[in-house]
Parts: C-alpha cells; structure tokens; sequence
C-alpha cells in the first residue's frame, strides 16, 4: 500500500505540473493587460488545484488513461477562481492564500471585472476540449455554474437569518462546494467517454466527496493546529458563521449552552479569547466526533458509488484522494 | 414602402411580446429569492430587446422563416443584462432605466452576485435551443463575453489615459458594443442553420451595425432632445467621457479650441452650464457630421454584408432595422 501511495502522490504531482502550465498560458499574451496581469495575479495565487486533478482523474479512469483534457481542467479552475475574487468581496477578505486579496491589490471595480473574464475564459478553455458531446459538457459545467451562485447566495442569506436547519445548511454546501467537484466529475467522465453509468457514478462521487470536504473544512477551523494551518483556528467563530459543527451544536445544547452558542449569532461572531470556550463546549457536546463521522459517512457513500469503475486501480487511486482529503491539516 | 415598414415594425413588436414572455419565465420559481427577485428586477426594467431581435431575425433570414430561436434571444438578454448591472456599479450609475440601478436598490454584493448569475442562466437557457451544432453557437457567446469584459476594461482605461486614439476608441466599442451585436447575428444564424457564408455575412452586418449604434449613441448624448432623450443632453462631456465626437473634435482643434476640450479630460468633466459651449465648438469643428457620415458609413457597410442573403424581404427587414436604429431618438 506505502507503495501505491507514492505513486498516486506522484501523480497528482507530476498531473499538478501540467496544470499549472496550462493556467500559466491562459491569461498570458492577452490585451487588454489592465484586465489580464490581475488575472494572473490571482492565478499565481496558487492553491491545491483538486477541481483540475478532478476532471482529469475522471476523465482517465473511464478513458483507460488515455485521455486527459487538461483544457477543461484548467476551465474548472479558472471558474473557481471566478468565484474566489467574488466572494472574497462579498465577504470584505483581504488576504487569500497569503496575499493581498485581488480588490485589496488592484480595485472593487478591476476585481468584479477580473472575475467576469476569468469566467469567460473558463468558457473559452473548457470548448477547447470539447467535441461531440459539448452539449452535455456545457451542460453541466454551466449547471456548476447556476449552483454555485445559487449556493452563494444562499450562504449570505444565512449571515441574516436567526436560525438555520442543519438540513438547510447541507442543502447551501451541496450548491456552494459539492456542485463543483461533481461538476469536475461528470465534465472529466464526459470529456473522456465514460457511458451514463459512469458519468453518474463518478458525479455521485464529487457531490459526496465535495460535501465531505465542506465538513472537513468547516472542522479544521476550530480542530487544526494554529502552524499548519496557516489562519486562526476559530475564524468561523469569530466571524459568527453558521458552519455544520455550531449548527449541530445548537440542535444539541440545552439550557446555559444553548445561550452561550445563540450569543455568537446575536452578537455576529465572538472575540479571540473566548474560542477556547466554544471549543470546550463543541468537545462537550461532541460535534468534533459528529463532524468526523459525517466526513467518513459522506466518504464512505462517495467511494461506494466508484464499484462500478473497472480499474481497481482507478478505484484506489480516488481511495487515496478522499483520503488525503480527510486527513489534510490545512 | 410604407406597408412594409409597418410590416417590419409591426413583427418587431410581436417578436418583442414573445421574447419578454421567455425573459420573465426565465428567472421564475427559483430559489433562492435573494437571488431571482433582484434578477427579475432587472429584468423588467425593460429596454429595446434589440440583441433578441438580432438573434431571431438572423435565424428566420436563414431558415425561410421557419426557425425562431426564442431561448437564445432571451440568452442574449440576460448576457446583456449582466453587462449592465456589473457596468452600472463600476460607472457608480445610480438610474438604469428610470429606476435605481441594481446596487442602489438592493446592495453591491447582491449585484455582484445576480449579474453573476444572469450569466450563468444566460448560458442554461443559450443550451436549451443548441443541438448539433452547440460547440460553435457556444464559442461565438463565449467570444462575445470575452470581447465585452475586455471592451469594459479599455473603456476604464481610457478614463485614467490622458490620450486616446479614435483607432483605439474604435477598437473599444469593437469590444465593448458591436462583439454583442456581431455574436447575436452569428448565433441566431447558426442556430437557423445557415451555410458559413450566410453566417459570415450576418455576423459582419452585426458588427458594423454595432459600431454605427454605439457613434449614433455618442451622438445622441449631444444632439438629442432632451424631452425624447430620457437623460442630460451633453451627460458624456459632464463625465468627461472620450467619446467619439469628442476624440474627433480633439483631433481637429487648434489653438485655443484644443485647450478647451483637453480641459474636459484634465477636469475630468465639465459643469452642465458649460454643455452649450462646447455643443457650439462641435458644430464649429463640424464633428456632428463626421459622425453622421461614419454612422452612415457603418451602415451601409453593415447592409452591403447582406447581399448574399436569398430573400428580399430579410434583406428589407434588415435595412429597416439599421435606419430605425439610425433615426432613433433615444
């Protein structure tokens, strides 16, 4: 297994490479530069491109290996970074990945255009890989799209809402994260002539694992360890957002605890020096585990759905990626 | 003559009834409502609907008549409507339409995010009348997109830049204007089916039509009747705004004249007494007339494109259309 390990490490490392050159070309040598070096500014940014490594895993795995768009795997990444400048206005962020956010850097105006282009060329990039069934591609990739505006929105709503149903909660990551990875799942399946079976299977396998990740995410923000991690360790707190554990929390406390939890809402968020606090009450009340648990049940049910893949190869290959997924630190 | 006018207007309206039908269904029973009522908003603040008609009258004039492309239509709308609601928080424009522009009624996130997603439904509902031929009606919207995100960004360049040149003015609304009109024809042609030649010609007629538009524009902001005009006559020297009578009247002044246009650029602006001065210096310099001859030019460069197209009728239709939209007022 240590074996096989290292080879699927070096693999996303040597596919990771390839992407990146791919991104490095696709803003360059453009006009006007006022509108693509900030482009680039937030391409370099760099990050763990899992969405690209998403499409190109599926693609291979029905493909035999012989087929890698890495086009439309760098169109994923692309939209993803469309929503990355976005958001991260909407969310009034500075710092993204180490560095000044792109409206900080350049400006409000230079940003919402910036994520308008990127968008256009994800488009521009994901046609260059598509051939016969570009309709289904499109398809799905602009679905991707719808969802995770949809989810978006979603998400902020809930920054005003009072109280929100873990239910609600799970159907606002399904649009805002897990549609992405199932949409980098269908369009690689797709792209690399998968039949309906595995193009189903494998979009199972990115909405579960995307929703795993969310958790996961969520999870890291109070359990990482501050070094690693590269941010506060109980930002989600401190900003009062409703993430799956203070949801489960709330669904879970009684009497004093309850008001404690209800407090960060009221109040939008928590000072520094109480997340100790909030964190023993999480313990207490033991949503760390039920976080976990809902990280591996998610995991369990997107690895389920692969059984029809007939490589055993492929299938442990994404036995790795969850896994990595689950047990990454940052 | 005066039948078929009333002829061409009188389908113009119709069209038009049936194109808004398909628009205000679009954004319709989706959740969230954060989302779709601001969408919807936006929506039914009406306009021209000039870009649908392009698309359907491109695919009718291809297909004797038989192929009417409503979903693309209201795509091409819904694209457009995302240029306004992201242009309109850049201009810091207040008023769209006589109503307060989408941030000032609801907030700058919001309008981020639906313009984000007029977008992402522009493509669903472009999708739904693509068949076999989905990958080029795909790439000229993309391209079109492409084209608008760099016109806007050399549109925000010119109002830092101390000169600009009327080939790289014309370059812009290249770009900003006429990549819109030009795509509308080419899809509308593709989608009717027409042969490459067919779809050339249209496209070269869109393009022209959309530069002959947007001087007719820069015109109007200057010579209208301010009743009919809906806004200031003379908005553009107000905000300074390089607009092609203005590039052309800089280029021909002399001496004391050219002082007094480059203080609108030093000034960024003028004050609305001043309008009327500079509104003479125009008429002295004879840059009203340069501009009616390019926009006639433009036209005439437009129609002679449609030379290939089988039927009289479209081709008169098409003439109608290009003096309607020379003749306009507002």
């Amino acid at each position: 297994m240590k074996n096989s390990v290292n080879k699927f490490l070096s693999l996303y490392n040597s596919e990771k490479v390839k992407v990146e050159k791919v991104l490095a070309i696709s803003l360059r040598k453009r006009n006007p530069e006022s509108l693509y070096k900030p482009g680039e500014y937030i391409i370099a940014g760099g990050g763990k491109r899992l969405r690209p490594l998403l499409v190109l895993l599926s693609a291979m795995a029905v493909s035999d290996k012989k087929i890698k768009p890495y086009y439309a795997s760098a169109a994923v990444e692309l939209l993803h970074n469309f929503t990355l400048v976005h958001d991260d206005i909407m969310d009034n962020a500075d710092i993204r990945r180490g560095r000044p956010t792109l409206h900080k850097m350049y400006s409000l105006d230079t940003a919402i255009l910036v994520g308008d282009s990127l968008l256009s060329v994800a488009y521009e990039y994901l046609l260059k890989d598509c051939n016969g069934n570009a309709k289904e591609v499109l398809k799905a990739f602009t679905q991707g799209l719808v969802e995770v505006c949809e989810g978006q929105s979603m998400d902020k709503d809930f920054e005003l809402k009072q109280k929100v149903s873990i239910e609600e909660y799970l159907l606002m990551i399904e649009k805002k994260t897990a549609a992405m990875a199932e949409m980098c799942c269908k369009i690689g399946a797709y792209l690399g002539g998968g039949t309906e079976v595995e193009v189903k299977a494998l979009s199972k396998f990115g909405k579960n694992i995307g929703i795993a990740f969310q958790i996961q995410d969520d999870l890291l923000d109070i359990s990482a360890d501050e070094k690693e991690f590269g941010k506060i360790v109980g930002g989600d707190l401190m900003e009062g957002k409703k993430t799956y554990l203070f949801l489960k929390a709330l669904s879970k406390a009684k009497g004093e605890d309850n008001k404690l939890l209800e407090k960060v809402t009221e109040r939008k968020g928590i000072k520094q020096n109480q997340i100790k606090k909030y964190k023993l009450l999480y313990q207490k009340l033991g949503v760390l585990e039920d976080s976990r648990d809902e990280i591996i049940n998610y995991t369990k049910k997107a690895l389920f759905s692969l059984k029809v893949l007939k490589n055993e190869d492929d299938r442990e290959m994404f036995t790795w990626l969850a896994n990595s997924l689950i047990k990454r630190n940052k």
